[in-house]
């Protein structure tokens, strides 16, 4: 018997390489953020840009295009030819950048990362400026190449890399909408909130046990631990490949709830990787579909499941048995502690009300970052002025708890972050087609019975992979594509009913 | 200006290229070691398993030969010309084996390493052997090519790889030798001790405390935290890379000596590593010289320095301080501890005078095994006819203990054993010359004075890298070749003087 489909097996043979080549840089980075001594830094950044520029030359082998154009002939089926629709997307974006700028990237990104981690305790904005004006310089660079291949705009090119087909002008639309509401929201939450009475939980909280109460909450949440680990990191992250997923988190002696929410998230994020399906796994179409689509899963578990008032009934024995019993772990206050809303500074402790403020400010500033209306410089002051417009914060001289305090800059992931709240969107959507679909939801979580929830997120989100555009995905799984609808009414719902 | 010597330094990238990409290798099979959770192995196995065809071809590029001999053509200084001769050596060893090999060998070892984690504890030798099968297969094909390229014997082709220059002959001879008189000085020793009171140390040893007092034994012998770390593994090994080294420990609650002193043996590895020459490092000539070289290391570190009288003093407040006081941790009752004489199961934990003798066991059933003259299934019946002779240890159906108790042989590793106690005389022979040249080294390791040895080290050893043959190394460093008399009267002066 002769091969079927000779061009469509040489790609699947290319791209299965990559994905077992990507394991290596996958752990590699993840060892760099959770356990790598700062001495090894030097040689850690080498030797990714070694590998990232080994994995660009396979990515932009002349060799593909022409298999891409033969596969296209093929006699494919519906999962093949989404796979096929993938490599291509995998391929145009590779193709737009040459060698040396990914080269480039590598080591900018790797260098601000690094000096970072220790730049941002010490509060030292002048120390991190230079590597990240590179980063930006870099970033620039690479919109540019990525909107001439493409047509698109600048930074609509960036975030088609997180988010294929989203533009900033939807984007804009979508948070402008919110932002006619949201201000609105917060102060009626926080009126009313201030008439409750919470009682405050007691530390100190040790950290063993904190990361005790961590790992098993992520067994509550079916999190599998002979295909992962959670470790320590000072950005948590959820990294490693599907079949090795390696989530981190940090914690803070005074208060358990970053951890626990922290890990949550990260869960969020690792089940879906864990359970993308085996059958094309490193394949293109076998990978998650977005990072909305990711944010998606990771806030249905820490916003749509992890502050539901059912499941802090299922933390309370679990928190008392970590801590001791305290009067603030009882169910109804419990609840209450996770559904504080307050404005603060830092985007990945904030509540779900307030959290899309701390995301319209970054989305603002580094659109104008990467369309060259403002530079690296201009930050600390354009972060002040939204702060204190969206939040009432004033952040002047605090860069950490202000443009230092997340990851994604430093690694230039420009374009990513408007992922956070379209994926808290998507979440509310996937919440409402669930009750719509078993209205006694609500009353199952709350017994304890988590499995419907997640039997109708491998079915409609975490099996489907990248089989479909985002669009498709979202239409299957819920009726209609994406309406910020649900979302408002899930914070409705939850704070003011 | 036209560049000097295009094609050595042709040369030198790719090896520079080299050295990058077998950083993310290395750091994955640490990573496999001392953190994967087994559902990660497949994806891991297979990983690895294309980064060493991917190194293979990079290895064996056509394009190597003509500029290696292009190269010795040219203008080199002596630095250089020594890093050619190390990378044709890399070049002609490199070149034996075809890429299938290269591959069935890494999926063979990774997954009889992996596998063999589990059934160690679990004394599994009929689900071993299987899969150890098949590595003996790959090793005996490798053997074959490798032997039939360098015109050496089956096993010395083996050996060649961890010793450069060393035959089973001088090893059979050296070997032989030590068989002579090692029987009647482990007997003599075995009457003096008998007739010693020494107070044993009363567990348990807590898991925390032990793991404190390895890292400041660590902090004690100068191993550099900033670029390295310790962690736990099945199989105590030095990983990682020279500019961020992975040691890992094990330990037991009811005894504490196993985890300190292997971690004393792997700082020693660790140490070597840490200071191998930095301006040519990632060159062949840059690596350490050979593995005998890198365990005279070590056990420098875990015997002649480790458990020397003047150490114990060194060693006897941090143990208490770590465990609290006890009559056991006196000075002179710990050295008592540290040098006990006692034949026993497991090579890693055997004393200096017995170890010899797991050496010369697993030296002659290997050299059967890749001779043809035994299968892998003969091996506990080999396994324990030594023990008895030698050790006078039955071994009957105790695999875990037995042949199942190391690493190398899973993955692949026939050959090595002989490094480690051609390493022990080799580190008899560098204190000697120390001694010459220094006589108050003794009362200076007494009285806290480390440097003269870490000095001599790594003026010595450790900073020569690879410049020099074994032959030449040890000339240089100690005025004569391997000597194995200084191994016997150091035996004789620590135990029977």
């Amino acid at each position: 018997m002769s091969i079927a489909n000779p061009h469509y097996e040489a790609l699947k043979r290319t791209y299965g390489r990559l994905h077992r080549l990507t394991h290596l840089e996958s752990m590699a980075s993840w060892d760099q953020a959770a356990n790598m001594p700062p001495g090894g830094n030097q040689a850690r950044a080498d030797a990714l840009t070694e590998m990232a520029g080994l994995l660009h030359r396979m990515r932009t082998d002349p060799m593909l295009q022409a298999q891409l154009s033969g596969a296209e002939a093929e006699q494919l089926d519906e999962a093949q030819r989404a796979n096929l629709r993938e490599m291509s997307r995998e391929w145009r974006r590779s193709n737009a950048l040459p060698e040396a700028l990914v080269e480039r990237r590598s080591q900018a990104t790797s260098r601000c990362e690094h000096a970072w981690r220790s730049q941002r305790p010490a509060n030292d904005w002048a120390g991190f400026l230079p590597n990240l004006q590179e980063v930006l310089a870099v970033a620039r660079e690479e919109a540019r190449l990525l909107a001439e291949r493409s047509g698109l705009g600048l930074y609509d090119a960036m975030m088609d890399q997180y988010e294929p087909g989203m533009t900033s002008a939807t984007a804009a639309r979508v948070f402008g909408e919110l932002r006619t509401w949201l201000p609105g929201l917060i102060r009626a939450v926080g009126e009313r909130q201030a008439r409750e009475t919470v009682v405050p939980a007691v530390g100190p909280f040790p950290l063993p046990a904190q990361r005790a109460l961590c790992e098993r909450v992520m067994k509550l949440l079916d999190f599998d631990f002979s295909a992962g680990r959670l470790d320590v990191s000072t950005h948590p992250f959820s990294g490693g490949v599907p079949e090795d997923v390696r989530l981190t988190t940090r914690f803070y002696e005074d208060d358990f709830l970053p951890s626990l929410m922290g890990t949550v998230h990260e869960t969020g994020h690792g089940r879906y990787e864990q359970n993308l399906p085996r059958d094309l796994l490193g394949q293109p179409v076998a990978l998650a579909r977005s990072m909305a689509i990711h944010e998606s899963q990771s806030l249905a578990f820490e916003m749509q499941l992890g502050s539901h008032p059912g499941f802090a009934r299922l933390l309370s024995p679990l928190v008392s048995e970590a801590f001791g019993a305290q009067p603030a772990f009882e169910p109804a206050n419990l609840h209450k502690l996770l559904t504080r809303v307050k404005p603060s500074l830092i985007r990945v402790e904030a509540d779900e009300v307030t959290y899309p403020a701390h995301v319209i400010l970054r989305f603002e500033i580094e659109r104008a970052l990467i369309e060259g209306e403002a530079e690296a410089a201009d930050i600390p002051a354009m972060w002040d002025e939204r702060m204190r417009d969206l939040l009432g914060q004033d952040t002047r001289g605090n860069y950490k708890d202000g443009p230092m305090q997340d990851v994604h800059w430093p690694t230039g992931a420009f374009g990513y972050f408007p992922c956070y709240s379209l994926g808290a969107m998507y979440a509310a959507q996937w919440f409402a087609a669930m009750r719509r679909e078993m209205p006694a939801l609500d009353e199952q979580i709350a017994a304890g019975n988590l499995s419907p929830v997640f039997d109708w997120l491998k079915r409609n989100i975490w099996q489907q992979a990248s089989r479909w555009t985002t669009d498709e995905l979202a239409l299957r799984a819920s009726g209609e594509t994406l309406n910020p609808a649900h979302f408002r009414a899930h914070l409705t719902q939850r704070y003011l009913s």
